[in-house]
C-alpha cells in the first residue's frame, strides 16, 4: 500500500495519523504541489483531478478524498461506530469538514502558510475569517456536549476535523476563545499512536 | 420520519429523490432559506449550522448533510456497494460533490436562479464557470469508463452527482459536449422511482 502526499497538508496528515493510530504500514510518497508532480501524466493516470492524498492499493486500485481513504482504511475498526446513526453522525462531520471548514480554515493557512500572504491574495485571505469562525463555533458547541465530536469515542470525523483545526493559528484563526475545541485537541494528542503532523513515519 | 428542505435545493432533492427510489415515506416540511425560515430558534436547535436538508427521526434525533443523510436512508439498500473498496467510490466521489462540484455549480445556479443573477454577483458567478466545467470533465471521463460512477450500478454516489448536474444549465454551464453525463442522466431517470426535482410527494 502507497500514499502519496505532502507533508504540510492537513488532508494528508489525517491519512497518516489513521495508519498510525490503527498501526497501519506504507510507503510514502512525497508529492510536491507547488513544483506540480502533481500533473504528471503518470499522476494524473492514477488521480484524474491531480488531488493528493491519492491511496494505492498493492493491486493498483487508487483511492482519492481524504476523508473517504480515511473510512476505508478504518472499515471494521474501532475508529468507526457499528450504529449506523453513529455512522451517518461521522459522515455529516466529515461533509461540514469539506464544506464549511476546510474552504476557510486549510485555504487561509495555505494562503499565510505557502504562498506567504502575498498582497493579491489578502482580500481573500480576509474574506475567510467569518466562515471559519463559524465553523469553529459549531464545533466548540458540539465539544461541549461531548467529548468528541460523535459521542465519547474517537472516530474518523475527529481525525477529519482535528488536522486544520489544531493548526488554525497558522491561518489567522485564535482558538483560546474555544475551551471545548482546546480539552479535545488534547485529548486527541493524548491517543496511543499519535503522531504529529510532519512527523517522520 | 420527517425532512425539512427546500423544493428547489438540490442538496434536498437528493434526499427525496432517494426516498422515492427506496420507497421510504416521510412527512415533508418546507423551509425558505431565502425568508429566513432556518435562521428561527427552534430550528437552530435542530440544525445548528442551520442547513437544510434535515432529516428528524421519529425519537427526535436530527442529522443534517445531504449525502451523509442519502447514505443513511440507503444504509443495506441496493444503493449502498457491500465491498469496502466500492463503498469507499461512493464516498469518494460525495466529498468530490462537496468540495470541487456543487461551490462551482450548484453556487453559480443559485446566484442565477434565485438571486437573479445581480450585478454585484457578476464577477463570482464567472469565476464559477472553470471549477464548474473541470468538475463535469472528471465525472464525463469516469461515465465514459463505466455506467454509473461506481461501477455498473446506481449507488448514492450517482444520487448526489445527479442532482445539480442534470441543472447545471441553470448555472449557465453547456452540456451538449458531455455526451457520457448525458447518456448517464438519461440513466438515473429510468430509474424504477425516480421523481423530478420540485416534483410533489
Amino acid at each position: 500500500m502507497k500514499v502519496y502526499g505532502d507533508s504540510q497538508s492537513g488532508n494528508c496528515y489525517k491519512v497518516q495519523l489513521t495508519c498510525a493510530l490503527l498501526n497501519i504500514e506504507y510507503q510514502y510518497q512525497p508529492i510536491n504541489i507547488l513544483k506540480g508532480d502533481n500533473k504528471t501524466p503518470s499522476f494524473l493516470n492514477k488521480s484524474a483531478s491531480g488531488k493528493i492524498p491519492l491511496l494505492e492499493l498493492d493491486d493498483g486500485r487508487c483511492l482519492v478524498e481524504s476523508n473517504a481513504i480515511i473510512n476505508y482504511l478504518a472499515n471494521g475498526s474501532y475508529l468507526l461506530p457499528v450504529d449506523p446513526f453513529s455512522l451517518a453522525k461521522v459522515q455529516q462531520w466529515q461533509f461540514f469538514e469539506q464544506y464549511s471548514h476546510e474552504p476557510y480554515i486549510a485555504v487561509a493557512r495555505f494562503i499565510e502558510k505557502y504562498l506567504g500572504l502575498p498582497n493579491n491574495r489578502r482580500d481573500e485571505y480576509l474574506s475567510k475569517q467569518a466562515g471559519g469562525y463559524k465553523a469553529l463555533d459549531l464545533m466548540n458547541q458540539q465539544l461541549e456536549r461531548s467529548e468528541y465530536l460523535v459521542g465519547d469515542k474517537l472516530t474518523t470525523a475527529d481525525i477529519s476535523l482535528f488536522a486544520y483545526t489544531h493548526v488554525a493559528n497558522e491561518g489567522g484563526f485564535n482558538l483560546s476563545n474555544f475551551a471545548a475545541i482546546n480539552a479535545w485537541i488534547s485529548r486527541v494528542r493524548g491517543q496511543k499512536g499519535f503522531i504529529s503532523m510532519g512527523q517522520d513515519n
